[in-house]
C-alpha cells in the first residue's frame, strides 16, 4: 500500500517542506509531488521555451497550459490531494485544482487556518479532512496508511 | 439543438440579468441556471432548514453541502458553464466550480476584467473563450447556436 | 430544471407518503420513486413469477435479482436519494443503496433518528444532508430548488 | 497475476485473521488490505488528529470521513472485496461497502451465516459467491487464481 | 418511469411479437427495440448498400457493421436487454451482446429452454432474470415497473 | 427511436444539403447538425467577438476554441457522425473529429471518392461505413432505423 | 511495453500451447492468462466449493459466478482479447466474452476457420483482426510490439 | 514520477531521433513510443500476416486494424501525445490521432512549421502546447518534469 499525494496551493511558505519532513521523519511510504513552485519559471515557461508574446495575456496563457502538463498528470495519479491556503494573494489556481480533483472523486485534505473558514466553505464541504498546520496533514496520513492512532 | 448553461460566480453585480435580458431579446434557445443567489439564503440555508450549530466550521459545512445538492446537478447538465470573477472577495467557489467543469470536460467561459488575467491564468486556460462583458457571453453564445456572425 | 429523487429504505412507516405529499403541497417539480414497497410482493415475486424454489437462499436470490432491476435504474436516474432508516430491522438493503449511491457520485440526503448517529456515521459521511424528518427532505429540496429560504 | 483483495465489514471477530493464515499456507500471490479495525482508533481518530468536537455528531463526522481516505482508496484498487456480517451491531457500513463495491463493478464475495440470508438478500444478489467461513474465501481464492480445484 | 427493452437474439420464432402483444395488452410504458430481424436485409445490406464484394467474408464484414450502428445505439439506450436463444444455429451474435450489455452496466433477461441452461451458464449468471417464455419477460416487467404482483 | 447525426468535414460542396435533402424525402426521424460551415465567420470568429488580435496564431486559436464549443456539444450528443473528405485541402479538422469521435466510441461514417482509401486508411478503419456518396449516406440509415432494405 | 493477453474461448484443442509456444519462441514481452480451462473444475468449482446443489440450474449458477471473479479481472486487465471458437458445442461464453471485451474498447483478435465465418460475422466486425491459425495470432503480436514485418 | 510519451504523425524526417537524443541527452524519466514508422510494414502488415487481398480497400483495412492494435494501446498509456504534421502528404493519422487524444482528456503537444498554422487551428486549440522543434519539445518536458527552467 504506496501512497501518492499532490501537494496544491500556496507556493510563499515552507508547508510542502514540513510535510516532506514530517513523511520523511515517520517513514511513511508516500510519493509527494506539487506543481512548479519556482515563481518566476511558472510565469516565464511560455515565453522562455516557446518565444516571448507581446501581449501578457497569452504570455500567461502558454504558460498556463505547459503547467498543465504537469499538473493535471500529478492530480489525476493522485490517492489524495492537499490544497494549502494561506492569507495572500486570490489563490484561484488552489481552488480550481481542488474542484478539479473534486470532480476526479480524489481524496481532498484542505489545509488553511480557521480565519478562512467561510471563505473556503465550498473547497472544504468537498474535502475529507481540514486541516490547520502541516503536522496534521502528516499524522492524518500517518493514521489513514498505518491503521492506528500512536 | 438546446442549450444548458450554468452561470457560476460573483453574485454582488448583475452580470446574470443581463446575460438573461441578452439570451431573451435574441431569442436563444438557452436554459440558464445559477447557483443559489441570495447571500443570507446561501450561508444559512443549514442552520435554518436542519438546525443551528454552535461553531461556525459546522454551520457553514451543512450549508455548502446543502447548496452542492443543488450546485453540482446543475454543473452535471450544463453545456457551458460561465464562471464570473468580480474584482472584490476571494471568490473561491468560483474557481472551485471551473475546477469542477474542467474535469467533467465542459465548455467553460470566463468572465472577467483584465485586472484579473494574471490572477486567473491558470482558469483562463482552461477555458474555451474568455470575455470581458456579458453582452460578449450572449454574443458568443448566439454565434456558437446559430452558426454564423452577424 | 426537474428533479429525480430515489426514496430507499425503511417500508414500514409512512415516510414516503409523507414526503410526497409535501412535494404535492409546495409543488415542487419534482418525480418520486421507490423500491417496490409491498414486502410480501418483494420477498416472493422470484418465485410467483419464475417458478419456486426449494431452497430459501435461492427464493430470495431469485427475487432480489429481479428487484433489482427496478432499483438500479431508479437510482442511476436519479438526482438525489434520500435513505430511511428506521429502528428496526437490519436494513442492509438501505445501507447497500447509500453505497451504491455514493459510488456513482449521487447527492444523498440520509434521513434518520439522532439515536442512529453512531452506527451511521459512515453513512452520514457521504451525505450531503442528514435530516431527521420528512418535513425537513421536503424543505431541503424545496431551498435547493427554488434557491432561497422561505 | 497478483490479486489485491479488501476485508470489509465485521471487526469484532478473528476472521480477517484466518484468511491471512489460508493465504499464507497456500502462498496465494495476493495482497489483503482492510479499514482500520481497532474499534477505539476508528471512533476518536476525528477529535484526536483535528481537535475535539462538542457534538457527537461531528465527532463521528470528521472520524467517518477520514477513515473513509483510506477505505475509498482500498476498494477502488481492489479485485475482490470480502464483505463479513456477524450476528451482531448494525453493520451499515458493511452493506456501504458492499453497494459502493457494487457500483464500481467489483467482484464481491459475502461471508455470513446462513441464519443472515434473508436479511442480507440484497447484497448477496450483488455478489459473485456467498461464503459461510474464511476457509471457503481462501478456498475460492486458491481456484480462482491457480485455476483448477485441489 | 418509462423503459427501454431491447429484444436481442433469436429471429427464427415470433417471441418478440408475443412480448410485444403482452406489454401492449397490459399497457407497459415500455419502448421495445430489435435488431434487423429480416434475415436477409441483415446478411445483404453491405452489398446491397454499398455495392457487392467478391469475398463472403467482406460481404459480411461490411453487413455487419452497417447493422452495428443500429444494434449499438439500441443496446447503449436500453434499461432492459432480452436475450433470447433457440434451438438451431450457434446464435453467436446473441451471446456477444448479452456480453456487450454485462460490459455496460444493462439489466439482462436471459430468455432459454431449460435444455440449454448448461451451455448458457456464462450468460445466465450475468442476467438479473432467467426466463422461460415471453409471457414470462412480460410478468416481470409489470412487476417491476408497477412494483407489486397481480 | 429518433437520431442524432453530426455531418463533420468538407465545407466547400453541397453534400450536406444532398444528405438533407434525402432524409427529409424519406421523412427519417434524424437529427442533422454541423459545424459553422460558413468559412469566413468560422474564422473571423474569435476577432469579431472578443476582439482583434495582432498575431494570426492567436486570431486562429480564439476562434478555434469558440467553434469547439459548437463542435464538442453536438459530437458528445450525437449517434452518428458522419466525416466527409473532399479532394481539396488539408481538411485536418474532419480527421481530428473522426478520432475524437472514435475514442467516444461513437457510430462513424465516411463518405470519400476512392481515390482517397490509402491515406485515409486509418480513419476508415475506425468507421462502421465507409460511403462514396450522401445518396448511400442515406440510404444507410434508411436501413438502419426502419430495419429492413427498400 | 509489455503486453498482456487474455486467451479466451474452446478449450479442447492445444490452440492456448501453441500461442505459448510461440510467444516463448520469439520471446515477446507478454503475459498470456485464461479461464479456467480444466473442464471438470470450471463445472463443479460451486458445489465443491460452496456445497452441493440439488438444482443443476443453481450448481450451473454457482459454478460461473466463482469463474466470473477470474474471467473478468482478466479480460478487464488485458491489451488484447483473443478469442477462439472451434467447430464443437454452443461456445457462447466465447461470444459473451467477446461481446464484454468490446464494451470495454479491448482490442480483439478472433481465431476461427473459414468456415465459421458467416455465424461469426458479428464478432468479427468487433475484431481489429481475424486469424485462422495461432501461428498468425503469435505473428501479429510480434509486429505490433516489433513494429516491423520480418 | 516517470512519464510515457507517444510520437504520432510524420514518419519522413527524423524528428523522433531527435526528440529521443534529446531526452538521452538531459537523462529524462520518459519512456518513447511511436507507431509502426517503417512505411512498407505499416501497409503491408495486413497481406503479409492473414493473407492477400484482392480489393486494396481491404487491403489497407486489415492492415489499419492490425496497426491500430499497437496505436491505440499506446495512445492509451500515453501522459503526453506528441503530434507531429510535415509540409507533405496527407497525414490524416496525425489528426485523427490528436482528435483521438483529445477525446481522452491526453496532454497533446502539437509539432510543426508556422506555416501550417492555419490549416491546423482546430488541432492546436486542443493542445497545451505548439512547438517548432523537436528540441522545444523537449525543453518542454525537461521543464515540465524538472519543476524549474534551466
Amino acid at each position: 500500500m504506496s501512497w501518492k499525494i499532490y501537494l496544491s496551493g500556496e507556493i510563499h511558505s515552507d508547508w510542502r517542506d514540513k510535510i516532506a519532513e514530517g513523511v520523511r521523519a515517520v517513514k511513511l511510504p508516500i510519493e509527494l509531488s506539487a506543481p512548479v513552485t519556482e515563481h518566476a519559471s511558472s510565469d516565464d515557461c511560455g515565453d522562455v521555451l516557446l518565444g516571448a508574446e507581446d501581449q501578457s495575456f497569452w504570455k500567461d496563457h502558454k504558460a498556463s497550459k505547459i503547467n498543465a502538463i504537469r499538473t493535471r498528470k500529478l492530480i489525476e495519479e493522485a490517492d489524495v490531494v492537499v490544497v494549502r491556503f494561506g492569507d495572500k494573494y486570490k489563490q484561484w489556481n488552489a481552488a480550481f485544482d481542488a474542484g478539479y480533483a473534486a470532480a476526479l472523486g480524489k481524496a481532498i485534505i484542505v489545509l488553511h487556518d480557521p480565519a478562512l473558514t467561510h471563505a473556503l466553505k465550498e473547497v472544504d464541504a468537498a474535502a475529507l479532512a481540514v486541516a490547520q498546520t502541516p503536522a496534521q496533514v502528516v499524522d492524518i496520513m500517518k493514521y489513514v496508511i498505518e491503521g492506528k492512532l500512536l
